[in-house]
């Protein structure tokens, strides 16, 4: 029995964050129904690569899901989900605010359904406020946050982090906000309503850079690969490339220039001796190690630090990740069939638990694939799907 | 009653990735007991900036916690540690694998004392595989999942991710892994082992990179703030500053066309035709897109594309964003009283939940404590508590 084994989630939202939350739901038992809207669903069906008209983005973030495909702007559409809804444990969706009450859809029309839904909405901003009902993708999430602002080399054009994080984290907040939901209404019967925001689940995030601002009044800039507390902290250039050094402590900087580099000078340098000293002096700093570290490889200096126990490490590209050994020996890819794709692969899961690990059950569902054997659960009728289907309801 | 009132957590973890992690379970209701090393505790207590000797980094992450002190390198603190254990639910910690081993608080050792105890492990790469005991930063994470390699500018210096996402990323794995075996626990009593990696916490996150490698082969590179599958979605540069910009349909590109640049000519331009066209030619887009926002101010092009409903959004600085009133309005900034620093400030919660509410009842606990406190619950008599201080064990 895996721990959401026995909860039903109706998920109406698409493209990424809400899609991602459900994904770790489905992965951990629960029955996700995705619904999509008619008749073309989910847009990031629309996003390559495509394998026999699959889409490889859509499959990595709905895989252990129901689908169904319902037209929401009928009265019957909506009914179905109404149905739904009356058998669901938690309903997702990431609308802006004002759709879902177009739709019908919003808490106040749904609890009255079904009173003890957990019901959680993911926004760009939030569901209060004036920015409310602005449209937030994750870039204007990443510039609103802070956090664009202290990525990237400063002076340079602003930089965003390589990876969807806002709604990554949003779908993350949504989660584990959904399961103390879960574990409140195990305990109490009730049920509530959850509002997540992109900007709000990353700005979250920035615990030193918030420190650093309520503490000193410091407005964090861009520092390409620099920790903005200790040095050295960042990559050196080296003769073949770049690679990552930490150097967390006074203890590992004296064990650095006497062991690794062989620069005792180092130690009763003015601008070198304390962590201050080199903050203050860290474009120095990293002059001093690249003339060093540009005598040997990358590979060299790796094993050097490593051999004395420095913090160090390469940079990969993804190939070199997806190929690694520790990252296939800890089965971060799952090869898997496709019913219409053939084999496919998708990522493993992140944490390794003994007694109720997440599993692969099913690949994402086609379009509407669920749709007929969903619609009679609820209790309709083959006429009734057969009209439905005829009436582009379904 | 909150979600985790009534469980107990025994954190004896560091730094950011398990201290964020068990603040969040205190947020939520759980006893969360932080155990830190005699003689100076959690290294990010020497962390600024401070305020009458109190690190502000450190009270980030530690609030809703007590805090007591151990010399884990002596039995009497081992075994202290050992009592607290048969008191709890959750136990986290982010050592290195063969650390907690030599300190006798492994896995194996704690289930003796206590079967159904919840025991998660953050490491840097894993307790399996070849780096299972390499030291693991966030920076090495960051270059080690590839993202690293997919921030920043082509062709420039390697690029972190401004925050320490990794580290908070396996924070927040570990955070609903541990809520996970927590349902498991109340369904059929049995506690688990969860092992968590600070790569594989951000691995995970990878999804669109991971549909274009598996599905063709793509390599990642970095691309400033550009998107990988569509265009434009950017930062441009305007007569002021920089504004983000996300077109992510057909239609929303020939409204941009028509209502925001007053470029018809673009929707029969074949670099531009077709979002493959646009991709093909994103440099060339960027610099038409450029020329014309070139002309006006950044508010200008702001509240025009507003106004016609296409996503976009400016990059704030930090103290833009903790000054703004959607953040300031929904609770994004908590103030309180510290009772050695005085007023201080905090980051309010990232989710409104209507029933069970994330809470704030307590600043980040000074070293030592609540020593005293919870060893006389452990019921240690005042004369042994008295000899453990003498003899340096607490």
């Amino acid at each position: 029995m895996q721990p959401l084994s026995g909860v039903r989630v109706i998920d109406i939202s698409h493209v990424l964050a809400g899609p991602y939350c459900t994904m770790i739901m489905g992965d951990m038992g629960a029955e996700v129904i995705k619904v999509e809207q008619y008749p073309d669903g989910d847009m990031i069906r629309d996003t390559g690569p495509f394998i026999n008209g699959v889409s490889y983005s859509f499959t990595m973030i709905n895989r252990n899901k129901k689908g169904i495909k319902v037209n929401l702007r009928t009265e019957e559409g909506r009914e179905i989900l109404y149905r739904l809804v009356k058998t669901a444990d938690v309903f997702v969706e990431n609308f802006r605010p004002d759709i879902v009450k177009k739709l019908g859809i919003d808490y106040d029309t749904l609890k009255e359904l079904n009173p003890d839904l957990i019901y959680c909405s993911i926004s760009g901003y939030g569901q209060t406020g004036p920015l409310r009902n602005k449209g937030g993708l994750d870039i204007m999430a990443q510039g609103m946050s802070g956090i664009m602002s202290m990525t990237g080399e400063q002076g340079g054009r602003p930089v965003k982090v390589g990876i969807p994080i806002h709604d990554i984290g949003a779908g993350l907040t949504a989660l584990y906000h959904i399961l103390f939901a879960h574990i409140h209404k195990m305990r109490t019967g009730e049920g509530q309503y959850i509002d997540v925001s992109l900007v709000e689940s990353a700005l979250v995030w920035t615990v030193w850079e918030a420190a650093g601002y309520f503490g000193n009044g410091e407005v964090p800039v861009p520092s390409g690969t620099r920790h903005r507390r200790m040095a050295p902290y960042q990559s050196y250039k080296t003769k073949t490339g770049y690679i990552l050094l930490g150097v967390v402590s006074q203890r590992l900087w004296e064990k650095f220039c006497r062991e690794v580099v062989d620069k005792e000078e180092w130690l009763h340098d003015p601008r070198f001796a304390t962590v201050s000293d080199r903050l203050e002096h860290v474009d120095q700093l990293e002059e001093a190690i690249e003339e060093v570290f540009g005598q040997e490889s990358s590979e060299f200096w790796l094993e050097k630090l490593e051999s004395v126990g420095i913090p160090s490490g390469p940079i990969y590209t993804y190939d070199e990740v997806m190929n690694h050994e520790q990252v296939l020996g800890r089965d971060m890819v799952i090869d898997y069939e496709h019913p219409v794709a053939g084999p496919m692969k998708t990522l493993g899961f992140p944490a390794k638990m003994s007694k109720s690990p997440a599993q692969f059950y099913s690949p994402a569902p086609q379009l509407g694939e669920h749709s007929e054997a969903v619609l009679r659960q609820l209790d309709y009728s083959e006429e009734e799907i057969q009209q439905f289907k005829k009436e582009s309801i379904i």
